[in-house]
């Protein structure tokens, strides 16, 4: 645990470039504290406040160097978006007491960070900073950008949104919905599906108790799917593309269910892709570096902060307290245990 | 057979909703020739000339009625492209030796036809009447479409062709060799590889005797596949999508490995598209329909027009003499029997 002198890490303990993760993959250790006297020139001293938790992380923990997103190297922290307070800085930009958003936060209870990896966040405009790594977060930015660049929503049509209670899915659910499209969203509990129905979606239910999965979607949505936003991949896709419209849209944004898969024969085979050719579909891949900076950010933050300040926007958040739990906090994603968008306060 | 006053046409026998088609799903028959006596007004009386063979006309044998292209009636001519002499016309717009294109030909040696149903075709500027079912006939402008709107090559890059000796492979090959990307063809025979080294790929494989397809294309295109134009679908798309790069685009355009599988199950199941997630990858079904009338109709007709008066694209032509062989014309396109762009010479 963290005193005064000491701080607490999670640190990548070893890889497992297939099946599911465990708890066996990190190690938490605690470490002497940074303290202000150690900054060099344009550095921070920082407490961090909330660490985001998303299933890409898992990814990272493969030990696979061919993806655009770097493995975490073993025996160092762990580190995701987080938001944090500055306690000391060496920068004439930012000042003790600034409420900071770190790209690139390692996973430990203090750090010292360059000024110029962290953005101070305006605290007037939104006064809780863990705002910053939930409904203004990447996850949120990712259904944004999923749904306006690839899903090309147009109002009257569906969408069918899987792991709708999910980080992705909630936000998916009620851009779309604002956007006058019928949304069926899915879910993995009743609970999840009760919130699902909640913020909106016109049609829910529970892909663990629904029976054939194609037989689901079809009555869910006997007016067939104009667009799939697919945070799960595997048989569930498979399911989607059966019921897909002609010209239909596949958001690929994630495939959970194809994550821990032990080997590539493992891997769940999609036999419905013929409708992609005879339904002139498009089955894209979500890229998010490409859009931060751009126009749809600003739009982004736009529309999310309108419906936002309006109350228009609910966003359930899994908040795991203490960051010796975060280990947990990231196997919760893959066995459906986590509900709502995942963080940490530190 | 056909004399002064008879014709042969090709009808609709049966429908095969799944499986290969045989002899049995067409009839030929002889029927009364008509006379330049029976047309009325604005129609005209043409011989066939030409008639285009294409896989897609399997899909109008299933009998199915949820597709954008309509089912062949039963005991009605089969239909496709055509090029036709008018023999007789009471239309202004056209008259007598007046050679057209016809896009809904009935297969049968003499039509009538409404004169707004046929289009013109300028004799000066093309001397073979052919070429309007060929070189710059549907699977030609398919090709273009699929590469320049959905593929977007750019010098540099990597394209691979699946059925690349085949009536839309040929023109991708050269259009994307013209375009300076790297071309590797896969086609079914050492015959079909030499023709598609000749016509410029850089690399060509025989996929029948190539052993492991994952391999193959890797060998072929150690440097990754950035362009994947795909006729065939199943095992080898899957292959394919093993080796796409970051930001590929796989280009739908036909599946001609489970046009003819007997149910679902049967469906080849595809495994690798978790990389269209982690590449960021397209994978679009290409529809025609779209783009007849538009620029890219235009740019079409230029951009090949160019090469093949400059003596630059090679069109290599399959053609079955005698309507009464048509028949086993399409048949032959499921096989790998038939080799380059399939015509009846009528």
């Amino acid at each position: 645990m963290t005193s005064e002198n000491s701080i607490t890490r999670v640190l990548a303990n070893k890889y497992s470039p297939s099946g599911a993760p465990s708890l066996d993959n990190f190690k938490v250790v605690s470490a002497p504290a940074p303290t202000k006297d150690s900054l060099k020139e344009n550095q921070v001293l920082v407490r961090n406040l909330y660490l985001s938790v998303d299933p890409y992380q898992r990814g990272r923990l493969t030990g696979a160097t061919n993806s655009y997103v770097p493995r975490y190297e073993l025996n160092e922290p762990i580190s995701n978006f987080g938001v944090a307070v500055v306690e000391a800085s060496t920068s004439t930009d930012i000042v003790e007491g600034d409420i900071v958003y770190i790209k690139v936060a390692p996973w430990e209870t203090k750090s010292v960070a360059d000024a110029a990896a962290v953005r101070r966040l305006p605290h007037s405009t939104i006064d809780n900073a863990r705002d910053f790594i939930t409904v203004f977060g990447m996850a949120s930015f990712t259904a944004f950008v999923g749904l306006t660049t690839i899903g090309k929503p147009k109002a009257g049509e569906t969408i069918l949104v899987s792991s709708a209670s999910g980080a992705v899915g909630q936000i998916v659910v009620q851009l779309a919905k604002a956007r006058g499209l019928r949304v069926v969203g899915v879910a993995g509990s009743d609970d999840k599906v009760e919130l699902v129905k909640s913020i909106g979606a016109d049609a829910a239910f529970n892909y663990k108790t629904c029976g054939t999965f194609t037989e689901a979607i079809k009555q869910a949505a006997p007016e067939g799917i104009d667009i799939y936003f697919d945070n799960v991949g595997g048989k569930f896709l498979d399911a989607a593309l059966a019921n897909i419209n002609f010209g239909a849209r596949i958001v690929s944004c994630g495939m959970i269910s194809q994550y821990n898969v032990k080997s590539a024969d493992e891997a769940y085979g999609l036999k419905n892709t013929f409708n992609i050719l005879i339904k002139a579909a498009i089955f894209q891949g979500l890229f998010l570096p490409k859009y931060a900076g751009t126009q749809v950010e600003s739009d982004f933050v736009t529309e999310v902060g309108k419906l936002y300040k309006e109350g228009k926007l609910r966003y359930r958040i899994d908040e795991t307290t203490g960051l010796e739990n975060a280990p947990q906090a990231v196997l919760n994603l893959f066995d459906g245990k986590s509900f709502g968008k995942s963080v940490v306060k530190v």
